[in-house]
């Protein structure tokens, strides 16, 4: 079952224009995020965010009906699952330029989340794909992915678990599908909002949560050595929550933190048990 | 009707899965041909870009298919037309990497070509989108398409008619839908294949047919000041062949070479006509 313009369908009913913009030209929006008792985690965060890309693109886009679609399989089942909602600017005349009305469609689909992805560990690869900062799309969710797709499939082929994409300057940016965090001492530092990446839902999180570990937070410049030299690496995503960094292209990170790592995913637990009910999850 | 997996059927019977990855990531490519007289004019050239591009995307693809779905929908009618053809790499599991084995899926549609896109003038506006040479997807027609389209919307809202790439250095790139060449004297240079623009069909033939009208040609980095000093500017498309570019940011381009722009028409007209018929272009 789906959400699909405006109800639930069964997945095999889906139809979609072939003069759809989001198909032929990735001319569209998505979002991904994790469930637990009916509730998705930071919906509302979620939301915000399309719809503020929404208005970079041109495309109006209606909240209220986002929200719908999200709660609709939300509410399907109990189990926690990741969702996936979908906005495609429509069908279109030929050609590149979007049409002056445009008929967006939404739809949102779930799937199972696994405990085994949230908290686990990661190795990361350099790739040779960078950011580009001049583009929307370094710091959106658009249907256009195909770079995080081909980094990931570069680090694969070197044998890491994911990416790790630097700015056109060669300063830290982000995994194929995560923010990273670097935590030396009482610091936890991030790369900057500066378009080279995702403004993170869980990014924004961890940010939140980091003064309650008495630590202090940078958003800025982060170059790859201060990462191979930190006590603790993180990525977050909004569906494996938190990720350990063990290694960069093969060398080991120096893991001093463990105590620290512990009290992140305590930390990120109580804020998802918070918002969702009373849920456990274990490390 | 379009082309669809294998057969011609309605439009409005054309489902996709909703794990298609075209549709999810912008995982697919696509080829953008003119057909006169049911012959797709260097039809062999645009599949050979695509077999190119999906062997770097690791996508399988049979070259046989890709033709019959382009001749399928080029037999449909005598009338000149604009053939899409659309690859995606077919359904995947949630998440960003691809499965082991995929099914990619082919479509093809066609569209009324119009005498009068051809051989145009346009006027262009450098943006702030600048290409990402480190992304294959600078390089080839992916279906993660984006950049290309808020580049024209950028270049539109400023009254232009199409938008102006630079690559991260600065020097010219491509507009949103076409490559550039710029005659001085006796030279035609085009940027060089630096992984910033697309490698165009029509870039070729212009190529190909530049010796004939006694031309050097060149090809390499071009500066934002050599195009606005040029004799002419063109821009190449498979659709709309050659357009004379008539102002950058406002500023009319000197156009001294009004003979050779004729000159450059005519072999492009012949070019065409040898290879699908009689069919005499307007100027």
């Amino acid at each position: 079952m789906l959400w699909y313009n405006g109800k639930l369908i069964d997945a095999k009913d889906a139809t979609f224009d072939v003069a759809d913009r989001g198909l032929l030209l990735g001319d569209g929006l998505f979002e991904t995020l994790a469930a637990f008792n009916f509730i998705p985690f930071r919906l509302d965060a979620h939301l915000e965010r399309m719809m503020a890309s929404a208005e970079r693109l041109g495309m109006g886009l209606d909240r209220e009906a986002l929200q719908e679609a999200v709660l609709a399989v939300a509410e399907l089942d109990n189990a926690p699952c990741v969702i996936r909602l979908n906005v495609s600017r429509g069908a279109g005349p030929r050609g590149l330029l979007p049409p002056e009305t445009t008929n967006p469609l939404i739809f949102a689909t779930r799937a199972p989340w696994q405990r085994s992805i949230a908290f686990g560990e990661a190795t990361l690869a350099t790739v040779s794909i960078r950011r580009n900062p001049t583009s929307p799309t370094s710091s959106m969710k658009t249907l256009a992915y195909l770079d995080p797709v081909l980094s990931l499939q570069e680090a694969r082929a070197k044998g890491a678990d994911d990416a790790l994409l630097l700015s056109p300057t060669g300063s830290i940016a982000c995994t194929s599908m995560a923010n990273l965090f670097i935590l030396n001492q009482n610091r936890l530092s991030t790369p900057a909002l500066d378009g080279n990446i995702l403004p993170g839902i869980m990014r924004r999180a961890l940010l939140e949560v980091a003064p309650h570990l008495g630590l202090d937070v940078s958003e800025g410049d982060c170059s790859l050595e201060e990462l191979r030299k930190a006590d603790l690496v993180m990525a977050s995503n909004s569906v494996r929550l938190i990720t350990k960094i063990t290694q960069i292209d093969g060398k080991a990170v120096s893991v001093h933190s463990m105590a620290r790592w512990a009290a992140f995913t305590d930390e990120i637990t109580k804020l998802i048990s918070k918002e969702c009910g009373g849920f456990t999850l274990s490390r």
